[in-house]
């Protein structure tokens, strides 16, 4: 297998200032391998379920091309519940609630086919979850990983050991600097990557993205959007371009990356356009090329130095 | 005359989470000529300070090549004074006092040499005093002008009769959102643009800067730093080397204006990286040549569409 992904697949209630949503699915396994769907075929997720879970949405993802048998379906179980309300200007939320259920039993056995995946994306989780995945991993060329700042207040240690053991780390800016205790970005960068990683990729939303390898920096921004219907997702939808670019390509050379960003912040920018995975769902690769086109225009320019 | 700029210049208190600096001179018309002054030596301020101003700041500007006639020195009174304290993310301050003080006096009255200047840069002023400065003006190739919030809560009429004769307007995210009432910038750009500017400028910060005409839009990055000192005039040495490079360069179409973007983004750089414009004062071409190549090196990558 190609990519195995370990994250949460859920349902979220949305609220936004300017519209509303309730129980539609989410979850960041899902978002990772949908966005990962358009450039490669052979992936799987890691996660649970209840049997509350839309068969619709199960059978929407194997057309995908994204293998289930890893997704465990509890009976009689709910499925991980997620809600949260968008302040207006869209960058910062509120958490109304949080129903874990089912993901208090997740306690992932990946089949042989799981285990020898060429590239595995731990999604934000339990860091005692996501090293339970990478001890079973036998080889993978690249391991990319999601955290966010509650597993840095409640199990610093636990997460630094996963960090020392991913070849690219992906979070925010507030939680670069958590991470680090370093107010610059610059310095954050270089702390984070002393910790093990080779690559940190630095999300800031709607101000786009930094990847910094020890020498390099590059800046990748969003795309800026007529309309943001919701972002949620949108960070899940950035590291499933952005991986399963680099899975297709199998090339993990800084520019390189540099491209698998751009691709990230492309997805990403479809994520926003509809509620939940909707517009995930529906994509082709003439608008996917023609978003991309739009990022090349938007960066591009030329300067003569006098 | 080349360029003549209008705006403020003053003593600046600052406190930031790092540091603090008490009565370093600041001022929107001095932060902007300095940063004009490394791309062209033809330009003047219209200005008035008190006779506490230092002779020895005066000689630094005249030094750098900017004109001073237009500079009315008050006898007997206090130069406009401004305090703020920066939040620890350095995005966001307060404004701890502000004393007017000579402002209260300001009629500006420009001299013939001042009248023909083919190029105008309105600080963030008065919409009144900016619209006597324009009034003057014989025949400008090119006005940008900068604002702020306040003066779109306490002079909106006054202002949009400003906004409505020039050619560029340079806000920052929030005062577009405030002056346009959407929230998407790409609406917010849209509706500003009908106003009369044929561009439209917002500063990010540490966020970068979008450039709108009705067709395009071009995005740059700010340079990831690893010490922001104090971030006090960043957005007028922005402003700065983006007009002192279009005034050099004689060319106002879309490309030019990209690279007269990088420019300004490259000077503010500077700008935070010392105390009030200290900074400004030391720069030599192969610095900024070297910082704008770091810009390019930013954003660069190239992608062939799959």
């Amino acid at each position: 297998m190609k990519l195995v992904t370990v994250g949460t697949v859920a349902f979220d209630n949305i609220e936004t200032p300017f519209g509303k949503a309730d129980k539609v699915v989410g979850g960041a396994a899902t978002y990772i391998a949908l966005a990962a769907s358009y450039f490669l075929k052979d992936q799987g997720i890691v996660s649970v379920v209840g049997d509350d879970f839309p068969k619709g949405t199960m059978d929407d993802l194997r057309k995908r091309g994204i293998d289930l048998a890893g997704l465990e379906v509890l009976p009689g179980k709910e499925s991980f519940f997620w809600s949260g309300r968008y302040h207006y200007d869209m960058n910062a939320r509120d958490t109304l609630e949080t129903r874990l259920n089912v993901l208090l039993d997740l306690d992932p056995v990946l089949s042989e086919t799981y285990r020898s995946a060429e590239y595995l994306m731990l999604g934000n989780l339990d860091p005692v979850i996501q090293a339970k995945v990478l001890d079973q991993a036998e080889a993978p060329a690249l391991v990319a990983m999601d955290t966010m700042n509650f597993w840095m207040d409640s199990a610093m240690a636990k997460l630094r050991e996963v960090i020392a053991r991913v070849g690219i780390l992906m979070i925010n800016d507030s939680e670069a600097r958590q991470l680090s205790g370093e107010h610059s970005l610059v310095k954050a960068a270089s702390s984070i990557l002393a910790m093990g990683p080779k690559y940190l990729v630095v999300k800031k939303g709607e101000h786009g993205a930094l990847l910094f390898s020890k020498e390099r920096v590059f800046f990748a921004p969003a795309l800026p959007l007529d309309e943001v219907v919701d972002p949620t997702g949108a960070g899940d939808t950035f590291a499933g371009g952005f991986i399963g670019y680099l899975a297709h390509s199998g090339d993990h050379g800084f520019n390189n990356l540099k491209r698998a960003i751009i691709v990230g912040s492309a997805m990403a920018s479809f994520c926003c356009e509809k509620f939940g995975v909707q517009r995930l769902l529906e994509l082709n690769r003439e608008e996917i090329d023609q978003r991309i086109r739009q990022f090349v225009e938007l960066v591009d320019f030329d300067i003569e130095l006098v």
